[in-house]
Formats: structure tokens, sequence, C-alpha cells
């Protein structure tokens, strides 16, 4: 037995709460030059001349960040055996070097697959924001859990 | 004038095949660490007795190299302002080291924002594919883009 909480063990519409995380110039330059070399990801001049003013993290840099906040606070804790899918993925506003994240994370609801009836399927809300509260992503996911082993004298 | 695609100039459902990108242990590992610490995605070991049999590359490094694709292939040859929503994000199939990924993108749909009417939205369903041509990742996105200015002698 682990100490792990599986599937049984996950309260529904308790929110956990996660970060602090900075943001810091470095890695969104970083992050622009290996996955997403706009311009406006990776320059000032040309950043000043975007639609946004000045240099933001990419999209996905902030998904990146937010689910390392997800790891850190729930996964870790979580007999997890994959994450599943996205929707409703939104970036309310940019963020930009020198933020900081915060996150909250919901289990809106679970289910046992009826694919696999050894394992549930997690619905989560998330949502990340700056260090005015702002709301600057938000997503849904499914996360897929192991259920706790039946023992011998189980029912 | 530049010579960039503005919002009159796509076409729609023509598909713009990017790729390919060679996937390496080295990233796999060092996204992981840095965005995505689970065990399946960081040791060879706790791969081999996870859901997923060996070391897999962390969902959202998979989108990550994707939208690098996106942005060689398409996005540096468009006016673009942001990008936009992300919806029906799936995970096919996982994504090794060593996988060689290509990706298909479709402008699915354009129209001019009610909002900003110097700015169109167009409708990316994004496809990516491992070297045997399964589907490993799918998902539908938004990409904000510049109308062409209306010279002085203009409509």
């Amino acid at each position: 037995m682990t100490d792990l909480l599986h599937y049984e063990d996950i309260e529904v519409n308790v929110p956990f709460t996660a970060g602090p995380k900075l943001v810091t110039r470095e890695e969104v330059i970083a992050f622009a030059r290996e996955y997403d070399p706009q311009a406006f990801h990776l320059d000032d001049a040309a950043a000043a001349q975007s639609h946004f003013g000045r240099l933001t993290a990419s999209g996905w840099h902030t998904c990146a960040m937010i689910m390392r906040l997800f790891v850190d606070r729930v996964l870790t804790r979580v007999a997890v055996i994959a994450g599943g899918e996205v929707n409703e993925l939104r970036w309310h506003r940019p963020v930009y070097p020198g933020d900081t994240l915060t996150a909250r994370f919901f289990v809106t609801g679970k289910r046992i697959s009826t694919k696999r009836p050894d394992t549930g399927i997690l619905s989560v809300y998330t949502e990340g924001f700056n260090q005015d509260e702002e709301l600057v992503i938000s997503h849904k996911t499914a996360v897929i859990v192991k259920l706790r082993e039946v023992g011998p004298g189980g029912a």
C-alpha cells in the first residue's frame, strides 16, 4: 500500500491552491526560442510594436507553468495513470516577465471508466492568476487515476 | 507593405504540412524536469511500471513541439496578432523519445471580428502524427490576424 490518493479518496469541489511561481524573463525567452519563436515572445522592440505592447510569455509556456503547479500540488499525491483531454482552454490575459502566477484546481466531477472498471476519470477545472488576482488562463481537463485495489476480503 | 499573408489572403481548407521533428530523449527529460515532473516522463524504470510501459513525452511538451512546427511553417508567413483559445485538445497516442513528428494544419473557417473590424479570426484544426502516420495529437485553435490596410484610394 502507498499513501497516494486513489479515486475513492478524491473529494469533489474542494479547491487546491498552488504557487506562487515567478515568471522570469530568461525562461520566457528560453521557452519561446525553443517552441514559439514569434517576435513578441522573444524581442522587446518587436513586442513594443505588437498587440501586447511588451514581451509576453507564450500561451503554451503558461500552460506548462500551470502544469508544473498542478503536478507539485496535486498529482504527486495522486495515483495518476495518465492525463486525458483538454477542453475550453482560454488565455484571458497576457502573462509578462515578472508576473507571479498562482493556480486553483477543482475536481468538478468523477466517474469510473466504463472501459476499464479499475480506473477512474476526474474532471478538473483549472484557473491561473497573476499577482493582481486577474485570471490569465483556464481550462478543463480529464485525469485518469487508479481505484484502490480491493483486498482478498474486500467486497 | 510587407509580404506577410493577411486575413484576405488565407485560403480555407488548404492543408499546410510541417516537420519532420525528431523527439530526443534529452528534450523529453528536460521539458519534464521543468514543467511536468511525473515519473513516467523522467525515469525509465518508473516508466516501465507505468501505463505507458516506457518513457513518454509530456502531453504539454507535444503541444509545444507542434506549436513550433506551426510557427515555422505557417505563422512566420502570416500577420498574426495573437493566439486565441484551444478546444478539443486530445492526446491520441503517447509520444516516445526517438519518434519523428509531422503536423498538418487546416484553416477550417475565417471571419472578421465583430469587436475589431480590422482583425480576422481563423479557425485552425491541427493534427500531429508519428513516423507511422498514427495520429498522436489534435486540437482546434483560433488565431487572430490582421486585415490588409485599405489604402487611400481603397474601398
